[in-house]
C-alpha cells in the first residue's frame, strides 16, 4: 500500500489547462507557444521588498510555502485543522505542520492552489512524486535543503523566473528603505512599489489616528488639517514615484465615491479627526478620498486601482485571536453604477487618467463592469481577482466581459500574491487559460488566427505594460 | 402519421449526460462505471413515511406521477392548462388528466423533469416508446396495471432502487407513527425522519398559534413560556432522534440569524405569542430561532440545514384557490454574509457542529457560499437545489464552488423530492454530471485519474454519509 | 508589410458559431440547415419607418454604419476617440471618420459587433478583405458606391433579406405618417409599428409636460384629467393597431408595478401634472402605468413588453454635450419578484394576456425570470437583450432558463436594432447559437434529434409569430 501510494507521480502535462477538444487544443498550444517565453510583468502584488533588498535564503518549506498563504490554511481550517498546529499564532515544529498539510493535500483537488503548488514542487524543486502523507518528509527535506543553495535566494529566483518588473504594495507609512536598498545594491532586478493608502485613508483601519500622526512626522505636514493631510499624500506619492511606483491601490469595503464640496469635506474630516464619526461618516470619507486620489492621479500620472468588496475579518473570534489576513475575508455584493458615478462625473471622460476596477462579485462583470469599461475613457478592467484568480474564474471573466468591453479595455494579468515562488505558475495559468479562450473563438470562427496571436501577446504582456505605464 | 409518431422510441442512452468530446466522455464513463452501483444515500427529501409503513400499492399514473409533482403542473399551468383539468383542487378523470399531460410533454424538452420521467418510464415500467398524445393511453394503462403488482409496492421499489437510507422530513407536530410502524414491522429498509420545525418556529406560518398549543399538548411543556417552548423543541428532537433523525431543516425566507440577549428574546417571544408583531418581528424571531437550533445541535449532534430564499405562494389568487405548494414559489436574492454572522460569531468555529447551506440564488455560490464554506469549520455546502437540481445547475455549482471550497466542503447529493419513483434517476443524473465534471478536470490535467476516482465515490456516496452522520 | 496586411482575407466560415467538437458541430449544422432559409420575423426593433416609406438611398458608409450605432462609437470612445472626430455632434469628413473606425477595428475582436459587421461587409457589399487601416478607403468607396444602386435601397434590401414582418417602435406622439405612406404605396413589405409610450408615461422623460399637451392635441382628449389621459392612450393604441401594431413596449428604470386605488392614482396623477413630484412619485406613476397598460392589453390584445433596468445617460458630461443614446446607458441590478407582484396579482393568471419580460441583469435569469415564466400563464421571456445579444450571452440565456422555463415560455429572437443592414446577421447568429445549444443537448442524449428539429424551427420562427400574434 505504502509503496503503491508512493508511486503517484507528479508530472506537469504540457497541455494542462487547454480545452480538451483536440482541434481547439492544437490552436491553444500554438498560441501559447508564442507567449510562454515572454517575460513576466507583475504590476500588482504583495511580495516583500525586504527579500530582494537582503537576498537572504528563505527558511524552510512550512515557513516559505504554508504559513504565509491564507489560501492554504483557510482550507485546512475549514476541515477542522487548528491554526496553531500549523505554527500560525503559536510555536510549532515546522515539519509537523508540513506533515499535516501533506495529509490534507487532497482537500485542494480542483483548486488553483493545487495547480500553483504542483508547479512550484515540480519546476522549482524538481520533485517527481505527489505530495501526500507518505511523501511529507521527502518534500520537507528536499525543499528545505534546496532553500540553502544560492540558486534559491530571492534575487536568483527573480532572474530565473524571467521577471521584467515586479510591483510590491506599501503603506504611505512605509519608509521604502528596502526599495532604496535594492536600488543602491547595484542589482538590476526591477522591483517597484505601489501606493496603498488604506491605513491613513480608512478611519476604521486599526490605528488610524496614530497613523495620521506618523504620516505627519514622516512628511513634515500637519495631517490634522485638511490641507496638510492632502499635501502629505502628495508628498508620499512623489516619494513612491521615486521608488518606481506607477500606481496606487485602494482596498475599500465598497466602490463608493463621493464628490463633496470643500466645506462638506472639511467638516467630515473634522469629525473623523475628532474620532466622533459614524460608520456612515467613515464610508463617506473613504468615498471622498477616492475622488481626491483620482484628482492627484491626474496631476502625477499614477494609475489608480480599486479593489472593493471584501468583508474583512468576518470571523470575529479568529480575528480576536489571530488578527488580520487569516483567510476569513469574504466577498460581498458590490455596486459600481451608483458608487462610481460621483468620481466618473468629474473625471470619467479624462483620457490621461486610468482607473482599473476589480471585483469579487462576478455578477457585476457583464451587468456593470464591462458596460462601464466599454464606454468611459478612463476605465479599464482588472483581471479575475482573488477567489476568481483560477481557471474557471478567468474563463468566466473573459466570457462575460469580452463581448461588451473587448480585450483592449482589460489590463492583462495580476498575480496579486505574496507567494513569490508561485508567481510564474500563476502567470502561466493565466496565459494558458487566455490562449484556450482565444482558441475557442478561433475554432468557432469568431476570430482569425493571426488576430488571436496578437491578442494572446497583448493579454500576456503588452496590456499590463501599457495600462500600468511600465 | 399516427404510426409514424408512434414509432418514436424511448431509449436511455448509456452515455447520456456525459460531455460530448470523446476523450472526456471515455473518462467520464470510466469514473461512472465505478460509482453507478453504489447504494443510494438520500439524506434529505419529502417522501411519505406512510408509504413504507403501509406498503399499499400506488393508485394510478396520474395520482402517482403527475398530481403530486409541482415541477410538472407548474409548467402545464404556465402554458394555459387549468389545474382543475389535471384533477388538482377538483375531481377529474385521471386518464383525461394524463392525456393532457401527454399532449404537453414537449414542454419539458430540455428540463430535468423530462430526464427523470423518461428514466421512470423506461426503467421502472419498461416503456419503449416516447410519451406523447398518441401514447397517452398506452402509458396510463401500462403504469396503472403495473402498480398493482407486488413488485411495485413501496417497499419492493425501495429495495429494487438499492436505497441504503432514506430521510423524510416531518414537522415537530407529527407523531411519527408511520416511522414507528416501519420499525415495528420487521422490514429492514432504513427510513428515518428529519426535524423541520417551521410550523412552530415561523410566526407567519399558517396556524402558528394553534401549532404552539398542539406542541404543548404533545410534549407536556408550556410552549407559551420561552423556557417551555425551548424544552418542547428539545423533547421533540429527542423523539425524532429515536426515529433515526440525524438532521434538522429550516426553510426560511432569508438566511438571517440573530443572537439576541435573553431579555430581548423573551420580549420578542412575548410579542409573537400575543399575536402583536410586525413582519420585522417575525423575521427577527425566525433569525433568533436558527441560533437557538444551532445551540441545540451542539448538544444533541443533529446536523443543521438551512434552505433559505424562497418567496412562497407568490401567486395570490392561486394560493387563495389551491393553497401551498402549487408551483408558485419563486427564488429571491439571498444574502449570507451579514445574515449568518450572528450565528457564526457564536458557533462558526465549532468543529463538532455541522451547518449545511443551500441557496436558490446562484450568484452567492462563488461570491459568498464557497468562501464561507472554505473557511468556517462548521459549514458545508448543500448540492444545487430545486430549480438548480438539473444538469446545467449542477455544473454551475461545481464550476463556481470547487475552486474556493474544494470538493470536501460539499455534501454529495440530495434528491429533496416527494417523487419517490424518480429518486434513482435523480441520483443517477448527479453521478453522471459529477463524473463528467471530474472527467473535464482530468482531461485538462487539473486532476489525476486516481484522484478523480476517489472524488467520484466521495460525491456519490461517502460525503453524504459523513456530513449527515449516517 | 502593407501588402501583407492587405492580404488578410474576409471570409464567413459556414460553420461559424457552431460548437467546435466535430460530432456536436455536425448535429448543429444539420439543425441549422433546416432553419437558415426561414423568413425573418422581427417583432421588436428600432429601424426608421421613413426608410421604407421614402425608399431613398442611404448616404455613405459612415452615415449608415457608424454614426447611428452606439455599440460602435461607445467602444471607440472608451479608447480615447473623441465623438466629434466621428462626426457625432460635430461636422466631420465621413471618410476621415471611417478611417478612424477602420484603424480601431481590432477593438471589436471577440464582440458581436464584429460578427454583425463582417457579415454586412461580406454578404451585403461583397468585400473580400478585412477592415483595417489599409483597407479603410477601399471599404468607404465600395460601400458608398453600392448604396447608390437600386438594389441597396431600403425596400430592395428588405426583400433581399427575406423579412416577413418588421416592427418599428414609435411614441404615441408619432403620427405614423410613414407607416401610412408604406401602406398607401402599394409596396407589400410588412412593416408594422409598436406602441412605446415612455415619453408620455415617464414623468422624468425630457419634455413630459409638453408631451402630454401634444397627446391631448393629437387625440382630442384632455390629458390633464386622469380619465382623458387614459382615453388618449386607448385612442392611440387603436390607431397603432390600425398601423399593424401587435405589441407595446415599456423601457422603465425598474420592473416595478403598482396596483393603486383609483383615488390614490388620481392624487398621484395630480402631483405629476402639477410638476410637484418626487422621484419616488415618478417611479410610482410609471409602476402604476404598467398595470394600466396591462389592463388595456386585456381589452385590445396588444402583447406587452417590459425592457427594464437601464440606467440611462450615466455619463453626465456626455449627456450635457451630446444628449441621449450615446453609449452611456449602463445596466443595473433588477428585481422582478417584488416588482411585478402587483401586476401579476391582478392579471398573472390571465391566459389571453401576454407579458414578455427582458433583463439586463443576467443573475435574474435562473433565479427569478425562469421560475416566474415557468409558472404564470401570462408570462414569456424575451431573448438575451442588448449587451447580452451576443453568442456567449445567448448561450447563458438558454443554459440558465431552459431547465426551469423550457423552450416554449420563450419567444424566439428579437434583433432590437436600428442597424437595418445587420438584421439578417443578428438573426443568423441567434439561429446558429440556438442550433448549437440544441446540438449539445442531442449529443448528451438530453433531447432526441427529431425533437431538436422542431425546437430549432420554433426558436427561429414559430415562437416569435405566436408570442407576438403576428
Amino acid at each position: 500500500m505504502r509503496r503503491d501510494r508512493l508511486a503517484h507521480k507528479l508530472e506537469l502535462h504540457p497541455d494542462r489547462l487547454f480545452p480538451a477538444e483536440p482541434g481547439v487544443r492544437a490552436i491553444a498550444r500554438e498560441l501559447y507557444d508564442q507567449v510562454t517565453a515572454l517575460p513576466i510583468v507583475s504590476p500588482h502584488g504583495h511580495t516583500d521588498a525586504a527579500w530582494f533588498a537582503r537576498n537572504e535564503p528563505f527558511g524552510n518549506a512550512t515557513e516559505l510555502l504554508l504559513q504565509p498563504d491564507h489560501y492554504l490554511f483557510r482550507m485546512l481550517y475549514s476541515q477542522g485543522v487548528p491554526l496553531a498546529a500549523l505554527g500560525i499564532g503559536a510555536a510549532a515544529d515546522p515539519r509537523e505542520g508540513w506533515r499535516i498539510f501533506a495529509e490534507h493535500y487532497h482537500l485542494f483537488r480542483g483548486t488553483p492552489s493545487r495547480l500553483w503548488l504542483d508547479w512550484v514542487f515540480a519546476e522549482v524543486f524538481g520533485l517527481e512524486v505527489r505530495l501526500e502523507g507518505e511523501t511529507a518528509d521527502l518534500y520537507f527535506d528536499t525543499i528545505t535543503a534546496a532553500l540553502h543553495h544560492p540558486g534559491f535566494q530571492p534575487r536568483a529566483l527573480f532572474e530565473r523566473f524571467n521577471i521584467e518588473v515586479l510591483a510590491t504594495t506599501e503603506s504611505p507609512l512605509d519608509t521604502l528603505d528596502h526599495h532604496r536598498a535594492i536600488r543602491e545594491s547595484g542589482w538590476h532586478g526591477r522591483v517597484i512599489t505601489a501606493y496603498r493608502p488604506d491605513p491613513v485613508v480608512d478611519p476604521e483601519f486599526e490605528g488610524f489616528q496614530a497613523n495620521l500622526d506618523e504620516l505627519s512626522g514622516l512628511t513634515g505636514e500637519d495631517c490634522r488639517t485638511w490641507g496638510g493631510y492632502l499635501a502629505a499624500h502628495r508628498a508620499r506619492r512623489t516619494v513612491f514615484k521615486a521608488m518606481g511606483a506607477t500606481s496606487t491601490d485602494h482596498g475599500h469595503p465598497s466602490a463608493r465615491t463621493e464628490d463633496l464640496s470643500a466645506r462638506e469635506t472639511e467638516a467630515l474630516f473634522g469629525r473623523i479627526l475628532a474620532g466622533d464619526f459614524s460608520s456612515w461618516d467613515a464610508e463617506l470619507f473613504r468615498a471622498q478620498m477616492l475622488t481626491e486620489m483620482a484628482a492627484m492621479s491626474l496631476d502625477d500620472g499614477l494609475v489608480m486601482q480599486i479593489h472593493p468588496g471584501s468583508f474583512r475579518n468576518h470571523n470575529a473570534r479568529l480575528f480576536a485571536a489571530h488578527g488580520r489576513d487569516k483567510g476569513a475575508d469574504i466577498p460581498t455584493r458590490t455596486d459600481y453604477i451608483q458608487a462610481l458615478k460621483p468620481l466618473l462625473d468629474r473625471f470619467g471622460n479624462e483620457r490621461d487618467f486610468t482607473l482599473i476596477l476589480f471585483t469579487l462579485d462576478e455578477s457585476a462583470y457583464a451587468r456593470e463592469l464591462a458596460p462601464l469599461a466599454g464606454h468611459y475613457p478612463c476605465l479599464r478592467l482588472g483581471p479575475a481577482w482573488w477567489f476568481h484568480d483560477s481557471p474557471e474564474g478567468m474563463r468566466r471573466f473573459r466570457r462575460t466581459t469580452t463581448e461588451t468591453a473587448g480585450f483592449y479595455n482589460t489590463v492583462g494579468f495580476n498575480d496579486d500574491t505574496r507567494a513569490f515562488l508561485s508567481i510564474p505558475a500563476r502567470h502561466d495559468v493565466a496565459r494558458r487559460i487566455d490562449c484556450g479562450f482565444l482558441a475557442e473563438l478561433v475554432a468557432e470562427h469568431r476570430l482569425e488566427l493571426d488576430e488571436a496571436h496578437e491578442v494572446a501577446r497583448a493579454l500576456a504582456y503588452d496590456l499590463a505594460k501599457q495600462a500600468y505605464r511600465l
